[in-house]
């Protein structure tokens, strides 16, 4: 009988679990960085979390199932309603702002695709209990220097920016609000994909002047492209907004200011593009909200986040601000691969210990455990063979050193020492053995381990 | 609305998520130092496998469901089927022996109690491709040196080694075989937990004299404790078997000379302890099995495995030997925090960049920029405060190093670096703060991260 993997879950062999391992490494060490702390949350949790945040309409593409006990339950999808219940369940413990990320894996059923599968790993990281743009900064840069340090550049990747709260402003400009904003909001954030004259048509129900509106729109996209632009933007739709709207739009140039201005001194403003054509389908956000995505070819995202001010108290917790992003490694690797930025990711042994014959055995075995100890990774033969045929396979792993027990030389306790990279073999000691390998390696400097 | 998390499933604070890395990481770096390479697979796998590997009966405890395409699927409750099918499917172009590890999450609907939750992770090792009693001695070596590289000794734990081929030699010798062999294995492995009656009782419809039976192997499992003793057993045994008997009895003292032999030579000889008491519920061993225990209490398993050469075929790969263990992390925690081994896991930040107003801003955010650079956990403040209360927030999350741009410093482009373990403070230009933040950390040894 034949098992296969099901589609869209992957395996990872060791040359691609080192890949991964450098990734999450990574990551994680940039997280460090910035002071954010990890956590994790169970990967199933109650269905009803996800419904609560994504509404009904979620379910249909989760693994979700009824367990043993009755319960309705659900692989996990996304990182934040887990978080929000965590950051809610103590609030009043924890010392604000809350900066935490977490590495972990998310299920979607969905049809899998180039840069899509039904399993995947996310890095999310969310600073919550704070207000104020200089915390999106914060973890914008978190993101782009996450980025970066995989060894991509400005050329490879930037970051699209973009305001919720902008938007409410510019669609009170155009008479709407509640049900049919949200409506417009949704065709916006999906006309990037479709043709000019489908968005006409999915825009009619919701507007007296489509045409009128959708040109204003697509000029206004075109055109902000810096603080100032933003502010003629916002000077022109003055006269049609309500005092309060106004307001509003006085507050968020204010806080695109403090925004760029904070991401300029955080060094990551090459990286930085506005484009209010970015939308992110999700209902939740309530401010700023950004996706690192590729420059080249079909310029998939990367990352995406925003702040979502309403979450926590809405699955429960109290009232705290918080702002996060989640960066996939899908199709971070495709990237990566495509660009030639992986590491080589090859394990080799530092040292192979070599036996021919079971006299020296007990000395090898007992090098090998204080070489270990010392943090070397070593082999050990399990199986009788000629000492040209060990010495062969441990060059072929790429070991830097091998260390030979022959019988002639065991008895003088003595043993012979090779370094594969230039070929040069001693014979020593067994008591010297192991300051001469530890010496070496240190030298050689240990091969990079990921 | 509140939410809760599914019984048995755990969330991860930053605490116990460093505690949990911290295990992780002594894993991986005791299994790479053996030359074990890390792999992965999915977390959801076709129910088939399980069921082919361990009978429809594993069904009951296992989270399986039909999904959105109508596969019967299940949330992986432990590693080997998985890995016997990435091995099979390339065993011809992987050397031999393979030495692979993982550490993964694996779920089981089992009532949670003390040392047994539905989630857990487990840290598996197994080297297949190979024969002998060499294998299974490095396998037990690495093994027992992860439970002591996490700070535990031969007070703490202990191996119990047993043999399920040398069961099939005592059980012939009691004239059993097949399917009354494998129920009267069956008591055994429970009679530890059952009274003595209990145990006679369920022996009886498959023995011809139980009492006398139970009575004898009660006495070899108190007295064979060594080679030597198993030796005696094996001659007192002898005339009972037929010749295949006889030569798998001689096979099998070899293999148990070998084994004790090579454990001695790796330096674990004195965790180890003779036990034939323990056979491992699991049928497809054939070979030597072992459980690593706690000492006292209630003598839990952290750790067990043992030679399963027929499975790699049996689950459609070709003929493939191999020996494996799986270790627990909730049985393992329970016993460090008893004993107090686990490191302090509380993650500080190692400098605090502080602001007092506007002006020093870009500065500071340039600072930490460069220092988080170099590998530094830096923490920037997001929102305007005092400098007193800025510096009192640093010194409870315990920087090592505050870095202060004052108002009036900042025009002539100073700052103060305060280091709180020797209340010291300087006033220094600012670009000399970062080399001197450095090498006071590099000093200081930066705080162990795990």
């Amino acid at each position: 009988m034949q098992f296969k993997t099901l589609p869209g879950f992957r395996e990872f062999y060791p040359e691609e679990c080192l890949q991964r391992n450098h990734l999450f490494s990574v990551w994680r060490s940039v997280a460090r960085s910035f002071g954010f702390a990890e956590y994790d949350a169970p990967i199933l949790e109650p269905l009803e979390l996800y419904i609560e945040k994504s509404g009904e309409e979620i379910v249909g593409q989760l693994f979700n199932f009824e367990d043993r006990g009755g319960r309705a339950v659900a692989l996990r999808p996304e990182m934040t309603p887990s978080l929000a219940r965590l950051v809610g369940a103590r609030a009043n413990g924890l010392k604000r702002p809350v900066r935490w990320f977490n590495i972990g894996e998310h299920y979607r059923y969905e049809r899998p695709q180039k840069g899509r599968l039904r399993a995947f790993y996310q890095f999310n990281a969310d600073i919550l209990g704070i207000e104020g743009a200089a915390a999106d900064a914060e973890l914008i840069a978190l993101m782009v220097q996450s980025l970066r340090r995989l060894g991509l550049s400005s050329e490879d990747f930037r970051v699209r920016l973009s305001d919720r709260l902008l938007w409410k402003v510019i669609l009170e400009a155009a008479g709407l609000e509640g049900a049919s904003a949200s409506a417009v909001l949704g065709v916006v954030d999906k006309m990037e994909r479709l043709p000019r004259e489908k968005t006409l048509e999915l825009l009619t129900p919701h507007l007296a002047e489509p045409d009128a509106w959708l040109t204003r729109i697509e000029a206004m996209m075109a055109q902000v492209d810096s603080v100032e632009a933003l502010k003629a933007f916002l000077d022109e739709l003055h006269p049609s907004l309500s005092p309060d709207g106004q307001t509003l739009a006085a507050a968020r140039l204010a806080e695109w200011q403090v925004l760029l201005r904070e991401l300029k001194m955080l060094g990551v403003g090459d990286f930085i593009r506005i484009d209010l054509g970015i939308v992110r389908g999700l209902a939740y956000y309530t401010g700023f909200v950004f996706e690192a995505f590729e420059t080249s070819g079909d310029s998939r995202a990367l990352a995406g986040g925003g702040r979502y001010d309403d979450l926590v108290a809405k699955l429960g917790g109290p009232g705290m601000p918080a702002v996060g992003f989640a960066m996939g490694d899908v199709t971070v690797f495709d990237l990566l691969k495509s660009k030639e930025r992986l590491p080589p990711c090859f394990q080799k042994p530092d040292v192979a210990i070599l036996v021919e014959g079971e006299t020296g055995r007990g000395s090898a075995l007992q090098l090998a455990t204080v070489l270990r100890e010392q943090g070397c990774s070593v082999e050990v033969p399990l199986k009788a063979q000629s000492m040209n045929k060990q010495l062969k396979a441990a060059q072929q792993k790429g070991a830097a050193v091998a260390v030979c027990f022959y019988p002639e030389l065991a008895e003088g306790a003595e043993v012979r020492v090779r370094h594969f990279a230039d070929r040069t073999e001693r014979t020593l000691a067994l008591d010297e053995a192991a300051s001469l390998v530890l010496a070496t390696l240190d030298q050689a400097a240990f091969p990079d381990e990921l």
